[in-house]
């Protein structure tokens, strides 16, 4: 590479702070507007300084803990949790990682924690028929206990921001454990419906739509009421295929919440969407439709829909 | 916090690293499996550590180039951009941040990094006829030229994968310019049609299914047949609404890449699900749906379709 390599340095070094253009905490990274004075004509430009955290290198990896942390420190813990703050250099005032301790940890853990790799997947009605609805069926009751603590008012009632009481189209409004409940932007709140009749989106027809619709119509105003920094256009509603758990739920997100992966095409379908396509397409929209959505592999779906995939290739 | 600082910072001390079990680099995020031994029990047990780079603080960024940059390098320019790599202290094998300099910066550059506000849109076929359509026809054809100067062979031939050279069925795919053709993980093309009639997934009706199986069809294979590192299921094919030009074309990623802000719902939708909409629910469903999408405040459209909400609101 042929460049003036101190010229181009120096071009950096003469970057004068002017303003934040953006930032973003997931990348960790920042959009920076400077002046710089160009070294030949003396005339003042504009430049913007993109400046963005580099990933961790392979060869730090093996010995991470006992050769790159400096003075680590705990800031909290909680059970088998245990979170962490250190530098990597001498730096105090400037923190570089965040850490988290699961100890001693189950090979549940492991496993959710383990790279993945997955595939997309074409869900007919037939295959939801044969392969998802008893899996459904199987599901362990235990893994859906804590949602019925929320609605029986067992545990986390001190957290409910809204209720419709209705028992056939009512819900209660909650902020998701994800939400550090302070940055708007990351907002993230759930709504858990109080009917156990549906298990997912599969299940919603004609029916429902007093339901879909309350949700529609008061969850925005909810949360505005609660949290007056976001407007109800910057809400985002969505809903799981597959859900993580077989009750009928709802998510709720800052707009800027773009890049979680929850919010991904072929994982989250718009509420919106699906009130359309029910109410304005075809009451029986979701008993016809192939939904297509993103499977990993460690998912508890994934041996059966391979199996049910074979069996129909070697007929 | 009463919790013995010293006992659990000694947990994380002790960690002994065994194998790496995950990392992101766009979070920039490791998750590591390592043992423990118990201090009172002496037996030894599984840890998982997940390290995190945090992201920069408000207070470092006004002086982050003239007192947090140590030794920075030049790596690459090209016309504008110059880019860097740097430490913020003295750990030198390990490089801290990586930067882009826009330099000189135009007003476009500077509103393209700039935080832009968005909101959710529910578009109705009233709203598609009233505010988009003439928003397509005043969009400048100089903007699309570049997809023109592709499908003539003008520009960018030697960069074709594969060709259906049918001139109403037929498309080109070719890599995307987002992707640097080397990380199979972060695989992004894009197909692109020879028909000039479909402005968008609006206009899509039964008489353009052939096109669209087509695509179905033919694009898996001819991406595995020149990536053989992928298969077919690990495919993402995808449409923009609102898109940035309007002439029809398909994204095609790899399924890992599901943070990218372009595969979220309400931006990205599935093609299996266009196909399906107007293939077993109805010919007509893009000319009678809702469709609601994320819209940035700096978008073309954005005054006119709050113009249009607010007359309605007035009525």
């Amino acid at each position: 590479m042929e460049v003036d390599q101190s010229a181009l340095l120096k071009k950096l070094e003469s970057f004068r702070f002017v303003r934040q253009l953006n930032e973003d905490s997931f990348s960790k990274s920042v959009a920076l507007l400077g002046k710089i004075t160009d070294e030949t004509t003396q005339k003042e430009e504009q430049g913007i300084l993109l400046v963005e955290k580099l990933p961790f290198q392979a060869s730090e990896i093996p010995d991470f803990v006992s050769s790159r942390l400096k003075d680590p420190k705990l800031f909290f813990n909680n059970d088998v949790y245990h979170w962490y703050k250190s530098n990597l250099d001498n730096c105090e005032a400037y923190p570089d990682v965040k850490m988290t301790l699961i100890y001693p940890a189950t090979d549940v853990h492991v496993n959710k924690y383990s790279e993945q790799e997955a595939i997309m997947v074409r869900e007919t009605p037939d295959m939801y028929e044969k392969v998802v609805v008893p899996y459904i069926k199987r599901f362990p009751v235990s893994r859906i206990q804590w949602v019925y603590n929320i609605l029986d008012k067992v545990q986390e009632s001190e957290k409910i921001i809204f209720e419709d009481p209705d028992p056939q189209h009512g819900f209660i409004l909650l902020p998701d454990s994800k939400w550090d409940q302070t940055t708007m932007k990351a907002l993230y709140l759930l709504v858990i419906c109080h009917t156990r009749d549906i298990h997912s989106v599969r299940d919603l027809r004609s029916k429902h739509l007093e339901l879909l619709r309350r949700i529609r119509a008061e969850i925005p105003r909810a949360v505005v009421a609660r949290y007056p920094h976001v407007t109800e256009d910057q809400l985002k509603l969505y809903i799981h295929y597959q859900p993580s758990y077989y009750h009928f739920h709802v998510h709720v997100t800052h707009v800027g919440l773009s890049t979680s992966p929850g919010a991904t095409s072929g994982k989250a379908i718009l509420l919106d969407t699906v009130i359309d396509n029910i109410e304005c397409i075809d009451p029986e929209y979701y008993a016809k439709c192939t939904i297509s959505y993103v499977l990993g592999t460690n998912h508890g779906l994934y041996a059966s829909i391979r199996e049910y995939e074979d069996a129909k290739h070697d007929n």
